[in-house]
């Protein structure tokens, strides 16, 4: 450890008026024009000392090193679209925001190798735009829109993981600029498929929200855009059989099953109430879940031959009692009965929203003995289930009726969670599927991670971030 | 630090007394018995202080907590197949090998959730003989038959890596016990799609060469095996045209492009002049350099589909120029002409092998500079490439005539390997696009190896393994 490192803080002041020397004119911001950058999509919402909005990894490397020397705290920040608050300063004010929406460039974009090389503050949205004349995209599929670096900080998975996989996955390399006295820029960006030359750094920064170190570009290996496709809409009686039906779907189309998605028939049935303009595509079956399910190609000129398995399939599940009826749909029809689902229950009461991974196998007796615990011990509550049934992960929603709301303080709410939380560690499963781990869940992080992973964790980042300048969840 | 760490070395005589009191009978060899542990498929050699045979998990933990108290080093084993000597003890008989290849069980296996869970012992083999009931594999596809553990240390790749990926995309958690003073099991086997609760420290040990803590298991995200394919073998012009072809063969299939390796003509030519049982698929063509292609699905019943898009494909690309011709065959006809290789050209000479990575759009340029320069600088040897041409992964093959061998030293050697390995630099690519890095690279690795990225993996393993009781190769 050296001098700088261990130096008593010269504070945030001193930091700030540094912060602004090493960025153009506009590139602070301070007061009022923070507001934008102070909230995600959880609603988490805080109080920033300043934004800051480098548009280069030069300036981002000078920033780390005046914040490390002045032990300030930043707090990277990307589209703001995540769900645990990873990404807002905390209420003091005394955290500033590094902003990387003004770097946003695409550096690199070779459709041979099948690669592109993106700054950390390209939304999804307009990378993928500028993808498509080439036939090309990145196949992560979320509802939001988060920015590349962000993408990366929380390891994006979304509903088509099954067949693309998450941003892990999906990446080639990375540029990080890291919290030493040097600001040091790692530049591991090299858009290579096979490399296995020592210990793969950039791993340690895929999911660790933004705490070891500032994502500045990610390198990713595209994929080819699915030329066919279908979309189906079943009604199943139970949870069990969504499960067989979901290994028969594998068997039968293999890696074409692009989504497996299963929404439980009381979810639905809110989506209809709340959005009269969507149509219940099997009405009168009286279902126990429906499953959204989409098989999908790369390849062109397969729609009439996945139309005719899946008939055939459907068969096969309807004769074996696994599926009650089915409908074949334009998957812009079709996927908002699934993406309209939360704001639906919101409408209906204050949702107490869980975003858990299980091995699939182990959904549906998950899935029941949460039904039956939440039953038996907070009856006024009704729970609600959706999501990617296909990969294991499920969202959860316990809906607390909202006159109700004043009976469920923050300590009654917290050992609800973890009950919940409780069940999902009892079969095998994950308290954070998707989300990642910030302030919204950093308890249950304390509480569900093993000890020596804890240890470890907390070990990497006062390796990586001795200063603690990074991040918003601390792991150590 | 703590005392432990920080005692002098009590020395190997002490450990290895303990570790014969921690191991059951005959599980402890000295002498001539470690024979069969002191070499792998490098052809890399040393000598063993004894080697250790655990069964269990706490076994080895045990072992790890002796091996950090007495300052002794372990070098952990797997099949004995890879390539660059990271399982081979040292000459100064002063390192004990840890083998594995008693942890052999499976220890889970769910259908439903296609998943495994594979001790470390295990050979890749065994794993799939063990899956195949199921139609399911783990569809890493190399010529040896490595353990569980060291694929992982390797994150190898193999031929398929196009469609399936490496290791790493196809792991869904790991078991792994850390060189510290309590040897601290991690237990992240869930076999979770989705798990993003916290820093993914699984990702640390894929590829790290058994240097930062010992793979005992690992969980594995099962694919279902092949149900279609089609296998073709092409003359191209030359390797800009296999590019183009590649280019031609994932619009047309999509995911279904399984492999596309190319081979030089001129190590073709040596395959069938050593391998006359192997016939030419294409004999006459005035080929620069042959692709073997092959399309596949896990979906049953497309081969006639394959067959007709293929046929089609390849008219397109006559006409174009891209193709000089082709022949369909069965894969296990087919795949001999490449994997014979790299045995015939050790019959013709002394091969001085690379194995590297780049991004594949640029090949083409990187061989032909390869080629000018040794024509120019070694005209007595021969360049011959094949590999992995679809992900840019290529096997290079300097061959040395016998008679010259006298003239090359080491010094000379390491001059030449160091010069290529600075041209696959040049032009953005990897020194070790499959096989790690171990003793035979430790000097490339120092060379071209970014100076953040070695200081950070230097601190990673000091983090790590303070005590250096782990791996043949050493990051610090």
């Amino acid at each position: 450890m050296n001098a700088a490192l261990l130096a008593p803080a010269s504070g945030l002041d001193a930091f700030l008026a540094e912060a602004a020397s090493l960025l153009p004119p506009g590139a602070l911001l301070r007061g009022e024009a923070c507001a934008p950058y102070q909230a995600d999509a959880s609603g988490c919402h805080g109080q920033a000392a300043a934004v800051l909005l480098p548009d280069s990894t030069a300036a981002v490397s000078a920033l780390l090193r005046a914040s490390v020397r002045h032990r300030a705290r930043l707090v990277p920040q990307g589209g703001r679209s995540g769900l645990v608050g990873g990404a807002v300063p905390d209420g003091s004010g005394r955290q500033a925001v590094l902003s990387l929406e003004r770097m946003r460039r695409l550096r690199e974009f070779d459709p041979l190798n099948r690669s592109a090389v993106a700054e950390a503050g390209l939304p999804l949205s307009e990378l993928n735009r500028r993808l498509e004349p080439h036939g090309l995209w990145l196949p992560i599929d979320v509802g939001s829109d988060p920015a590349v670096g962000g993408l990366v900080g929380a390891n994006t998975g979304g509903s088509r993981l099954l067949r693309h996989g998450d941003v892990r996955r999906n990446l080639l390399g990375l540029e990080v600029v890291l919290a030493d006295e040097h600001g040091s820029v790692l530049d591991l960006t090299a858009p290579l498929r096979k490399n296995n030359a020592g210990i793969d750094l950039k791993q340690l920064f895929i999911g660790s929200g933004g705490a070891l170190g500032v994502i500045t570009a990610a390198s990713w290996d595209l994929k080819r855009r699915d030329a066919s496709s279908l979309t189906l809409f079943a009604a199943l009686p139970a949870r069990e059989a969504a499960l067989a039906a979901l290994d028969a779907c594998e068997q039968s189309f293999g890696e074409m099953l692009s989504a497996f998605e299963v929404i439980g028939a009381p979810a639905l049935d809110a989506t209809l109430r709340q959005f009269p303009v969507l149509r219940h595509p099997l009405a009168g079956s009286a279902a126990g879940c429906y499953a959204l399910i989409e098989f999908a190609s790369a390849m062109p000129g397969l729609d009439a031959l996945l139309q005719e398995r899946a008939e055939a399939l459907l068969t096969s599940l309807h004769a074996r009692g696994l599926i009650l009826d089915a409908a074949f749909g334009q998957a812009e029809r079709l996927w908002p009965l699934r993406d309209s689902l939360p704001l639906a229950l919101a409408a209906e009461g204050i949702p107490l929203s869980f975003d858990v991974g299980l091995p699939r196998s182990r959904l549906p007796a998950f899935l029941a003995a949460a039904e039956r615990w939440l039953a038996a011990e907070h009856p006024a509550l009704r729970l609600y289930d959706f999501g990617h049934f296909g990969d294991g992960g499920c969202h959860l929603i316990a809906l607390l009726p909202r006159e109700l709301a004043a009976s469920y303080g923050p300590a009654k709410l917290a050992m609800l969670k973890s009950a919940l939380y409780r069940l999902t560690a009892e079969h095998g499963g994950s308290f954070s599927a998707e989300h990642g781990v910030g302030p919204l869940n950093a308890a249950f992080y304390r509480k569900f991670t093993g000890a020596a992973a804890q240890g470890l964790a907390a070990r990497l980042q006062r390796l990586l971030d001795p200063a603690a300048a990074l991040g918003r969840h601390r792991y150590d």
